[in-house]
């Protein structure tokens, strides 16, 4: 990518620049932002989004509330702000799991210090914020090179929804292992389906392979059927945002029928995910709860009225793809071949 | 529906009214045509469309055209007239084949007319065209009356694009049988896809079933798979465009990715089309042409940009969907049940 999605400038005084993702494609933007307002507000329109780059924001976000106490200022005073900002940036999305889980992660970095003065604990925070960002980059990386193998010399490769480096720190989860192929030089075509109702395929998706050098065609989500009839496609690749303890996953809608036009026409359909996506108090697909969104999504898509005033309208987040249709399951740790439950135990217990 | 996709009014010195469907959904406007000139403007811009529709459209155009001769005029101004409105009204949609189907019509009941006068000849003229709208909206009927009981007490019911009134003299090919069962009194729930790129399902199927009192859901089209696994879809019924001897169904993109998850769950998929849609000439499905349509549908939503400037694009008007995906093909014959092309042979020779 031209410019990463998030990064920090400077030392603790410094501030973060983000790639603003609410003007993806049309334009592309990268803001600075040097408050802890400013980064609520980012997270909040979704200038910054995908989980893992969410709680990236939120711990940089962090690092920005506190710049607000002088560094003379006693260690009690940063450990109260610390609060106050991490209650502050809780509000921005308040069902983003990752945005909990890094800002946990802030306070208790400040918790376990054991510094003494309010400079050294500012140092302890960035450090932690850039560890959470380097981590998640780290993740990606390995799962890129634990899946780029999968993809030969001239493969089509489906993909659905983005799940790319916008979403993460960089590289992605299901873009890994194309942007890892991509560097080892192999060839290969990547068609895109836009993903209604959010279009995050066509906006998000084309563009960070485009910005790559890959070579991406955008097509509508029915056309994928086609496609693979017509011996375009060699194996699927999608994100998950959930998965069950038997190796059901949760995806953005559209997943499932992808993963049941894939058996139809024997392509493999893989799935690559960090280890922290399985929910293992989950024991399978049907336990897990699907979300209903905004009809609006569907009935005015870009905002414009498609539909008679007042239609219904159905529409699911997510699906559940059953374990059967995955062929293999790709994390930082490595492959989970055929997955169920004694396959997914075994591999998060390495 | 509330008013006609289009009717006649008055006599030879009459004009025409039909729904502007540019409009729909946001707003039903009925149209006054009057001239030759303005129904040539509404084929050309979609005021009306749908193959049939458009036919109906050309023989009335034809009528209207005609008036510009006076009674008192000899009859053979009024041939050459009309030789000159059919030439005229031919450049409206040059690849509409019902269109000079049509015309075509109009032109040979004038030669066989064996009348004297200009009067006389104006009459034979709106007598043909409203023996076309008439046998059209006939044919619809036999085919909601043929396959109507394919449709039981509470059942669910996919559909894909608009195979519904709007295209046709009025009922359609797939929503007549769903209109038909409905004046029987039987409940049940229509999914609608909304058909990318042109949200036809969307813009005129919902329409179209809402007007008639019928349950209708909105669904984008990646969501079908998933209320397929939920059990909410008991049949699929779509139109076809064109159907090759063998019984291979030519329709709208995305068609044939619904037959595939179909079968993949057990639920019968079902075409409706009038017996002129069999092209015998045509072996297989594998010679149908695809049509490619303009990048701008799927990149431009509704016009508004989606995708990054110059993305490369795939977009095929109609996929083909092998007759082993057909449950049956329902037209205003009858049934063709597994369509092969001995079964396809010895229906069309009924």
């Amino acid at each position: 990518m031209t410019a990463p999605t998030i990064k920090w400038t400077g030392s603790t005084d410094g501030h973060a620049e983000l790639i603003d993702q609410t003007l993806l494609p049309c334009e592309v933007r990268v803001v600075s932002v040097k408050s802890v307002k400013e980064m609520w507000h980012a997270i909040k329109v979704l200038q910054i989004r995908g989980a893992p780059a969410i709680g990236i924001g939120a711990a940089y976000g962090v690092v920005l509330g506190v710049q607000e106490v002088p560094d003379s200022a006693p260690i009690e005073q940063l450990h109260d702000k610390l609060t106050e900002v991490c209650d502050y940036l809780a509000a921005s999305r308040p069902t983003a799991v990752n945005l909990f889980w890094a800002l946990g992660r802030m306070k208790k970095s400040a918790e376990s210090a054991g510094v003494s003065t309010t400079v050294q604990l500012k140092e302890i925070l960035l450090d932690e914020a850039k560890a959470i960002h380097r981590e998640d980059a780290a993740m990606c990386r390995a799962i890129g090179a634990n899946g780029a193998h999968l993809i030969a010399e001239g493969n089509g490769i489906l993909t659905h929804c983005n799940a790319g480096g916008l979403a993460t720190a960089e590289y992605g989860t299901a873009l890994a292992l194309m942007f890892t192929a991509h560097e080892q030089g192999k060839q290969f075509a990547v068609y895109a389906d836009e993903t209604r109702p959010l279009l995050q395929g066509a906006r998000l998706t084309t563009w960070e392979l485009c910005q790559a050098g890959i070579d991406v065609t955008l097509i509508c989500d029915n056309m994928a059927g086609h496609l693979m009839k017509l011996g375009k496609i060699d194996l699927v690749i999608t994100g998950a945002d959930r998965i069950a303890a038997n190796g059901d996953a949760a995806n953005k809608i559209g997943t499932y029928a992808v993963a049941v036009l894939a058996k139809a026409h024997n392509i493999p359909f893989y799935i690559a995910a960090p280890s922290s996506t399985f929910d293992l108090a989950t024991a399978g697909g049907d336990e897990i709860p699907i979300e209903q969104r905004d009809p609006r999504e569907v009935s005015h898509p870009l905002g414009q009225q498609a539909a008679p005033d007042n239609v219904k309208v159905y529409n699911p987040a997510f699906d559940v793809t059953p374990h059967e249709y995955i062929t293999a399951i790709i994390t930082e740790k490595g492959l989970i071949e055929s997955p169920d439950t004694a396959a997914v135990k075994s591999h998060l217990c390495k």
